[in-house]
């Protein structure tokens, strides 16, 4: 097999993404609860946003983004819609998101994850590269809530443990 | 198409997530070079690692991991083998193992990313799933290492800048 032929080939399919994804969430799902309510809402460092806003982001772009996608809608950005006061909302809200970004990630067909799209009429890039952002971000995003915790003294979630 | 066809259609590439990957090595580096010497070394939060550490622990991953995986090899984890007592030489080997990565990254056919490995004889996954764990590894620390800059009252390169 050429290199080219090799640089082409599969890597992951859409099933496998899907899961990998969903096993972050419940990871990350794990780091919101392992937060004291307070510290949820207030804790920072740096002049950074608390662990709730955070999430929040996360929720706003998951399934808002899918649905624009498989729309073809382009809709600005906003975290407007949900401002939860307690965890055990913002868990709620999580909880519900997970079957929106299932309902919408099943409906991207192979050759759209190729297409250029225009998502929150902001960021115009293949939409692979959009949903590996979403990944990344949450990932990253998760990473400044262990150092909260950690800074809290609190044992966060092992990260490799995700079902 | 019926769901199970479309769940077992490509997400990505091979030759895609490794520019995605190359793209992420990117912005660590930037990472490590934000840091202050001395803050680089010393600085932490919570009882956790130096951000030097930290990525002494990602160098000691990537290349590694993928030889290993390529040769069929089952080495131990080890970050004993490289010791940086600066910046320039911690970033000298960041470079050296991008193209470390490029070299037996490519070797890796579609078949095999679905194959089980014992990755450094200790985490029996498949291929393409240890891949992504290096992904979100790194992004995982590198989140840990913009909260410890945000706490140095250090701006940290942009997040979306990988190029």
């Amino acid at each position: 097999m050429t290199t080219t032929a090799i640089a082409n080939q599969q890597f992951i399919s859409s099933a496998q993404i899907l899961e990998h994804w969903q096993g972050h969430r419940n990871l990350t799902r794990r780091v919101i609860d392992a937060f004291p309510e307070k510290e949820l809402f207030e804790f920072s460092i740096g002049g950074m946003r608390s662990f709730a806003k955070l999430a929040v982001e996360l929720v706003s772009i998951a399934g808002p983004a899918l649905k624009g996608i498989v729309d073809h809608q382009v809709e600005a950005f906003s975290e407007e819609a949900f401002k939860p006061k307690t965890k055990e909302e913002l868990l709620a809200k999580w909880d519900s998101e997970t079957e929106v970004i299932n309902h919408y990630f099943n409906q991207i067909s192979e050759e759209r994850f190729q297409e250029t799209f225009n998502l929150f009429g902001q960021y115009e890039f293949p939409v692979y590269q959009n949903i590996l952002y979403f990944i990344d971000n949450e990932v990253h995003h998760r990473g400044q809530g262990y150092t909260y915790l950690r800074a809290l003294g609190i044992e966060p979630p092992f990260f490799w443990e995700r079902f």
